[in-house]
């Protein structure tokens, strides 16, 4: 039978190197750049790193927020599932709107998808909270609309949508407005892991 | 506000039109490439293509065991929280035992992570099943193991670990052995959105 590492704790830290070892991580601040090991780590891609775009205080204003009870809000429930409950700090609200009974009509009547009309649902509770969307471009263009309605501004934007359709777009402009704190991953790629790999890093400076 | 597509049908389409036009799929046989459409949506990536390995009949042995029935078995929460249960042809029970109270004291028993340990309570599962595995090399590995133990083989194997770790070496065994029907990312590519959308794909025929 084929040899392999089977200690959780060994695979973490030999990942860990190797993405240090591998990543051109000296460009980024202390505290993203523990960020982005997370992240890489969930993707198996090192270059993500060329494609971060985020403000200095991102991870600090994150941290904070969630050390202050912030619920994080997600676009999608697969990010929901894989946050890591032991890892937030004040046993924060995990919230994904999406499979909310009052979605489908509110979809229909704003003329958009469910995952942007999940949103509408968050409204209470933006202010000061951790907003991970790391699935439809929608959503992100919809929290856009939500701030400019006057909605409350969240303490940081975790704004990873990813595919063909929106994505970039939702992304550049998440980058051109910083409406708030944001880390994003410029381009195509993007998704439920990354968002997930994000919030886990930030909820704590402990890597394991 | 900026303008963007709001339909989620019109969105799909576009997508997987994008997609089409720029992924080389037609290195691929007709089903194979149908998956590879929506396992490209859910990274934004169209060079997976070039590192997929698979069996011929993967789709053809998978969509025949989900029409009968089968289980799906993941390794990780998120997998199972990511399938789109209306897309599964049979009511399919959709199956993660990584939480199950029994694992961690398993893994202690075993020497090993909890993703491989959370396997052996498929053992009496295995037979003709769909397995999902996108997340713990570990677990691909762990497979292998029980399999030459003498556990029922299954219908299909996704097998999608990603990362820096075993991710490579666990996948290249996949292939080599070949216990059954597979689909694989080679290299450090994979994780639990590929795994989602390669189920969600053999399904069903439907694309949308």
């Amino acid at each position: 039978m084929t040899d392999y590492i089977r200690d959780g704790g060994e695979i973490y830290r030999h990942s860990f190197a190797t993405i240090r070892a591998e990543a051109d991580l000296a460009i980024l601040p202390d505290d993203v750049a523990g960020v982005a090991v997370r992240m890489i780590h969930s993707c198996g891609m090192v270059d993500l790193v060329d494609d971060l775009a985020y403000t200095l205080d991102v991870v600090e204003a994150g941290r904070a927020a969630l050390e202050a009870g912030a619920p994080v809000l997600c676009d999608a429930n697969m990010i929901a599932s894989g946050i890591t409950r032991k890892r937030l700090p004040s046993g924060n609200e995990v919230l994904c709107t999406l499979s909310d009974d009052r979605v489908p009509a509110l979809a229909e009547r704003l003329g958009t998808t469910r995952s942007a009309a999940a949103l509408d649902l968050w409204r209470d509770r933006l202010a000061g909270s951790v907003v991970a969307i790391g699935n439809a471009p929608t959503a992100l263009f919809r929290l856009f609309e939500l701030l400019a309605e006057g909605a409350g501004v969240p303490a940081a934007i975790i704004g990873v949508p990813v595919g063909f359709v929106g994505a970039v777009e939702s992304k550049e402009a998440l980058i051109e407005r910083a409406p708030a704190p944001y880390l994003t991953v410029r381009g195509r790629r993007g998704g439920s892991a990354l968002a997930v790999a994000a919030v886990n890093a930030i909820a704590t400076k402990e890597e394991l």
